[in-house]
């Protein structure tokens, strides 16, 4: 049968989601406890890779079991640090896969406007200097929609053969004390969500202009720079 | 000369504002930078202590000095830890004295709904059950507002001779992720906003019904418990 399991983390004491030889990843704490409970390794598949330092509010993982032992969700909770906690078991469909059947994803990225730093906000947003004009930011935002050849958002090392991507809603939220850029698409390239951020910072500091020009160059020389993971977050994922 | 500093910290690493004998303090931290740098022992004067874990987004400070040397700001922030940072320094009336001449507090805490526990939200929010009832909570929460004997709402061991306090606004703000009451009045006794933050979690829960009558009432044991410091915010002092 196949399960889906939905995962919530936070990021700060991990190298990243995926299992890596040097340095400690979710995955790993997630396949070592499920380990522990079945009795033998259990391959889990997620809908994509989180960097280092990069939490989740819903992160969601597909893996394969004859049957579900009960009560496998607050078992794995008493297993697994408290950083990390499983928010639900279900049965998938036949064919699911966390990776690929995936339809949409929402991360946030949090930032706050002061000259200095504010230690309270500093864990979960990146802060940006007094001198950022959000009006500029919301108005070149608009540009993300649609489907787009995302070329210049891209990290250098993507394995990814085509660099097209739907986004469907980008918009920035305001709260009582900082900002968060929400995004929805169709998937992210390798870092695509912090080099959006990055972009729209520099546009909200006036050193860029025009949001389409960035995009239509395909040149990642074009666009800013990759942001600090510390902001990011998965938000959910849609099946 | 009198001066008013105005500081940020995030609490998590300390005993509490205050210096005491026993547990690292963000008073302690101030003066000792201010040591350094003035080479003599400067008193301080806090708005208020704020308790073990509880952070500010701005506290405010007094001290005298015969003047102030030059960019005293940014070289406190050189010497001091990452998590307590200066945002400015000002001249202040000669009368001027950070607690008893504040005029207005302002509080923030944080809460998020949800069974299971988010880790992302778990360093700066505290989780309530998803039977919450936010509605309940709003309607109830506008008899805080005026001048009232907060007995109810206030800690033993609390050394105020008046329990009278006045409340100008308490509302629940709402955003993508978490929610946050945020209180305004002319002060607050010892424990205040984490008791009042306890009772409308139970209001919500159904388990207490009317929140006039806790108040009248003057009795502690009628109210609910003190929930932790770890979503309790300072967020602004006004003089």
């Amino acid at each position: 049968m196949k399960y889906l399991l939905k995962l919530s983390y936070l990021g700060k004491n991990y190298s990243g989601y995926q299992k890596q030889k040097n340095g400690n990843s979710i995955q790993a704490e997630l396949e070592c406890a499920m380990k522990k409970i079945i009795g033998r390794a259990v391959q889990t598949i997620a809908s994509g890779r989180t960097d280092a330092g990069v939490s989740a509010i819903c992160q969601v993982v597909s893996f394969e079991l004859e049957s579900l032992p009960k009560n496998l969700d607050k078992r794995l909770n008493l297993i697994l640090p408290e950083d990390i906690r499983v928010l639900g078991i279900e049965t998938a469909e036949d064919g699911f896969h966390a990776r690929f059947s995936a339809k949409k994803k929402t991360y946030l990225y949090n930032f706050y406007i002061s000259n200095v730093n504010i230690p309270f906000l500093d864990s979960f947003a990146l802060r940006v200097n007094e001198n950022l004009d959000i009006e500029k930011i919301e108005k070149e935002i608009e540009s993300l929609i649609g489907e787009h050849d995302f070329s210049a958002f891209c990290a250098s090392g993507s394995s990814a053969e085509s660099k097209v991507r739907e986004i469907y809603s980008a918009r920035i939220l305001k709260n009582d004390l900082f900002y968060s850029l929400e995004i929805t698409g169709n998937g992210f390239l390798y870092n695509m969500v912090r080099i959006i951020m990055g972009t729209l910072i520099e546009i909200g500091y006036g050193k860029l202009k025009n949001l389409k020009e960035v995009i239509d160059s395909k040149n990642r020389a074009r666009a800013g720079k990759t942001v600090s993971g510390v902001g990011l977050v998965l938000k959910s994922v849609e099946y």
